[in-house]
């Protein structure tokens, strides 16, 4: 499967947390950097994401925001 | 400057391209993942980006969509 | 490949516009509805789209946006 | 009113689960496909959605990512 | 016409900026805050859109970002 | 530091609403406009947000909708 996106990271999956419309997921990915996911709980139930989990992360590059110092 | 998003990570540009509207920055991101950017030609002038520049990396958790194998 | 988002319609590529930076597909979705994407030229050129293409379209459901008259 | 968004289906509201900020409406759009979209309670009020509504399902291009096999 | 999201302001074109792919408009707010959005050209066209246009300006709540000094 | 987005407006705080694991905040800009931005619960606490804070409010000019009349 080929994925339209510029931004594929592997990633562990270390919590999970789930409310009545909305779950938030934690992830690690290499080196150590932490990331988070938010998605309906529907999703998530489909998924069946639970601590150790490895996911595919996938963002577009029109939503990644960059900042300078 | 707090910034209130669940994934903040620390790049370092590594390619410029620049269109007549949108402009697209690829990072490198430790451990050696790939990341890019998309924004404005405006936004890229302002942020002044150049390969070897040390950016933030901003992405809120509702962006962030999760696969499973 | 499990995709932990809501929206996942098949659609087939009708038309491929490139430009230097972004590149916009469009396609037709079951009962002939039209749809859009729009992805980095970088991200077209991996997926190797062409009309006549049949591709999965996924949109989370943070990014609907529903309206009433 | 014109949209300035390249996705514009015409939907039917199915369900409509309520969380304390978040909310989630499925839908169907012709063909039976079956969508979703995720808003804030107080625009889903504002809205006024229960099961049988038909609303307009909007989503910008740069929201909608496409996979291949 | 109601809309379901969080942000709708009222605002007045002042530049458009047309590339192959996508287009860039700028617009003022009241109090002078200045604001811009991305579209394709495909939407900037059939919206019609030239400085001086009042339009609705219309955000997501889970697309704003928000920083604090 | 700079942004890399072309929508920056200093809001103040009016309404915090917590959920589980979202949050809504409210907010006024100048000119007596009101926006909403949603976020995880762990970015509001981590930005400790309450009512008559000033915040900066963060938009990707690819997250605005514009409608026409």
């Amino acid at each position: 499967m080929k994925i339209g996106a510029r931004n594929q990271l592997v990633g562990t999956v270390t919590e999970v947390k789930k409310g009545s419309v909305m779950a938030q997921v934690k992830l690690t990915i290499p080196a150590g950097s932490k990331m988070a996911s938010v998605m309906t709980v529907d999703s998530l139930e489909e998924l069946g994401l639970k601590p150790g989990d490895e996911v595919e992360v996938v963002v577009k590059a029109v939503s990644v925001l960059l900042m300078k110092r």
